[in-house]
């Protein structure tokens, strides 16, 4: 369930008032759980705020972000309801926190602390972790201004008018390969990393990621954990995002809109054609 | 440092291309310790990532949406640079997870766990946590639908362009009381809220609470702990943010702009006139 009716006391259009019903985003919190077979629980990833739906995604892509796994096969089992989850990891998986919860620096904007422990270390500690592979896939200028655009397309009325944000994954021939929507930016690219994980496309080096809001330094993060060489943001970049996009080579494109954008980072996989306006 | 300039590889407007330098905004991680001054650093409170500038007011009002403490008295001392800093709490606040840091679900979206622990119990904890007292306070109509360009007025020209969200303190009359920025939402408010714990007007009865995006439960949350009566949103409200607020008897205000606004909760506290539009 994605969207909520709720009553307005009070609509006040310029004076006129009146009551009404408004459709609002779902925003529910998710406990999660992970452990191994023989050790169920071994941790609480804690209580994530998210839109209900496509929660396996969600999990899965969060579990890649943090660099816990890298293929679908890394996770055993996933059991639950819409309120807690449990995460059974394949016993080859280590998630380090097993004895050593209490070292590590970094519970704040990421579940299990390897975000933050990558935010203090810098980027070139995401480099370093980041699948080192180059991708030499390029994107016409012409369709980078308009993946934005494609993404709306996918997207329902009511996540237009501004309760979702979207992520969506597409082709270099700008062909939508996924898209998922939450109320939080960070949760709509887990969900949508997810799908990919579980649908076998990770490392997704022939993609790009297309995003609805603004990029933040875990958006990059997220990007390339899951081996994505693009990333196209409607919104802008903050400064650590693009040091991180730089540091790890990817393509990081803002403001697209409305056949225009900027390009920060990377602008060798955007193939601009000498007649560009009408490529 | 709230604005920091990147190069633009390629700028793209329409297809005419170009290099550029680009204002963004600046996003860092802060890792914080909790502690007293006779065992210093019991916790690590997490690694946060905001805009640096105001790091005081953001743990203090960080530490008030979590329930830690009330007022200024609650902290002996804060010391630390712009990487890391040390809260010293004073001997009478208790932080619950000295021993318990295992048991307790939820480092999630927030930073210890209080914020989790208060979604998973739902909005009635939030409630009966929150400062029972009720405020009288009333705003007029056309004031409530002023007060969103009342905050854009103090933002500068960057933070206007979509870099920065702000939160801003306002009487009842539509004084500007305090105003803070950052690249998050929810450290805006966070800010804020820690200003005004400093400046020793909390709990914020006779205030209202003015905010540039969305409100999620967090900011609701946030509105409550710090005991203000009344928060209005240029953005949507999610359907938790809605539940809470009509628990915790928080005025709600959503979708503020161009003299229009709808009043999910609390609509007693809003004075309409009988002419409205001439008021």
């Amino acid at each position: 369930m994605r969207a909520a009716s709720v009553p307005i006391s009070t609509r006040n259009a310029g004076g006129e008032l009146s009551t009404d019903f408004d459709l609002v985003a779902v925003e529910a919190p998710l406990t999660v759980f992970l452990g191994r077979a023989a050790q169920p629980r071994v941790r609480t990833l804690g209580v994530m705020m998210r839109t209900p739906g496509d929660d396996e995604d969600f999990l899965c892509g969060l579990l890649v972000a943090e660099g816990l796994i890298r293929s679908a096969a890394d996770i055993e089992r996933i059991d639950g309801n819409t309120q807690e989850i449990d995460v059974t990891l394949a016993p080859h998986v280590t998630f380090g926190s097993d004895d050593t919860n209490h070292d590590r620096a970094g519970l704040g904007t990421s579940a299990c602390g390897f975000c933050g422990r990558l935010a203090v270390e810098g980027v070139d500690a995401l480099a370093k972790w980041a699948h080192t592979t180059e991708s030499r896939v390029t994107v016409r200028a012409t369709l980078v201004a308009a993946l934005p655009e494609r993404l709306r397309l996918h997207q329902t009325v009511f996540a237009k008018t501004g309760g979702l944000h979207a992520a969506g994954l597409f082709t270099t021939d700008g062909e939508l390969v996924e898209i998922r929507e939450d109320v939080g930016r960070h949760n709509a690219v887990d969900k949508l990393v997810g799908a990919a994980l579980r649908a076998g496309r990770l490392p997704a080096r022939q993609h790009v990621l297309v995003v609805s809001g603004r990029v933040a330094y875990e958006i990059v993060q997220k990007t390339v954990m899951a081996g994505i060489p693009m990333l196209v943001a409607v919104g802008a970049p903050s400064d650590l995002a693009v040091a991180a996009a730089r540091a790890t080579r990817l393509t990081l494109v803002g403001f697209a809109r409305d056949s225009r954008y900027n390009v920060y980072t990377g602008p060798e996989r955007i193939e601009v054609s000498p007649n560009f306006n009408s490529d």
